[in-house]
């Protein structure tokens, strides 16, 4: 018997609707009863996370802590959040529940520093300000023997700008893309080859990015530990 | 305030999935907060819908039921089902809970009398077996101007096994596609050029089927009609 995933979500629609998509293609299947039970709470209402983090956390935490609550209440078995800034906050919401919360962090921490191809690379943080600035990343990965390189803050400007068009719909016409690749070709020239999409709307760039890259999907890496654990393979 | 939508999805996960990204793409957006909030439950527990139809429903309809009152009590404001063949038990499952499920067949056929361009014309029911068989789809439009052209019963077989496979994950590498086009081919030979895909599934295939055939999907008719319900604007 499988047990049932919980997906609180919303943050945003579009890397909600990318986790779904992941857990049903990284799942083998013949018939739709072998699938897993999924209850998702596409949460759209929860406030923006960056601004919160910068400006005060009072109306996010209650909602965030809320969300899991009904998915706890519905009958989820475990929880993931496909929104790598939400788990600034993962330990107040941990806190909320009695049903285990995954982290998409430590989940993607644990891949880099397995993969032997890897070793001693550089990998470039792209996310939002408060991702970066939180060290949630930094933190979760400074055993590892991999170097975390920064974007510096006129870069960093460009990917918040990129994320909110993302969020908005824009992709292969997103208004920031070119600046953006123009970033990744200055990091790619000093040895940069490894990108870590480490917001959940930017994998979704990757098909029109350079091939070269090595480019991280913390929402696969999470779909694939997903299925992982609902069938109770760990 | 927008309304909660609940979809009582996992028959087939494919097809919730694509009722999801349906929503999302046909929300004007400039950020998260704009989106509607969802909850989604993918029971992909509930017993195949075709077999219940023909051997007993006893497993079957206390599941959908139980589907249909977690979603209430988790806050949805309102059902929808993207499961044309589970709508032959939609009575059912409405009288099981005190919010309102609304119909993807009525909302399908609703749609099919106001086309100008398919007055008096003749509509291929594409479906799983239990679907034509229950009449639903043929009731619905039966005051309107329009002929049903039901599938003859080696047709029927090559349908259902043809869905069934897109199931189990396969679209272009469908076994049973060149046979449906032939099929398709056929009809068009004797007048019949609109295509109800009355399966979730169907739809799926849309993209890779002959281009001057009108093809009409009720389960991106459910998002729109969703979409104006949970903005209230019905």
């Amino acid at each position: 018997m499988s047990r049932t995933i919980g997906i609180l979500g919303g943050m945003g629609p579009l890397a909600t609707l990318d986790l779904f998509e992941k857990i049903i293609r990284n799942t083998d299947v013949t018939k739709d009863q072998d699938h897993l039970p999924i209850i998702i709470y596409n949460n759209t209402k929860i406030p923006p996370r960056t601004e919160a983090y910068f400006e005060g956390e009072e109306r996010l935490l209650p909602e965030l802590e809320r969300s899991a609550q009904l998915l706890e209440r519905a009958g989820a078995d475990f929880i993931i959040m496909p929104c790598n800034t939400s788990h600034i906050w993962i330990k107040i919401i941990k806190a909320s529940v009695n049903i285990p919360i995954y982290s998409m962090i430590e989940n993607t921490a644990n891949y880099v520093q397995k993969q032997d191809s890897l070793i001693n690379s550089q990998i470039l943080l792209v996310a939002t300000t408060a991702t970066v600035n939180s060290q949630i990343y930094q933190r979760a990965l400074q055993s590892s023997n991999n170097k975390i390189i920064i974007p510096d803050p006129d870069e960093q400007i460009i990917i918040s700008s990129m994320i909110e068009h993302l969020k908005a719909g824009l992709t292969y016409n997103n208004p920031d893309l070119n600046s953006f690749k123009n970033i990744l070709n200055k990091y790619k020239e000093i040895g940069v080859f490894v990108i870590l999409g480490a917001c959940t709307e930017i994998p979704i760039l990757f098909p029109l990015l350079d091939k070269s890259l090595v480019m991280i999907d913390p929402n696969l890496l999470l779909a694939e530990m997903a299925v992982k654990i609902a069938k109770g393979r760990t």
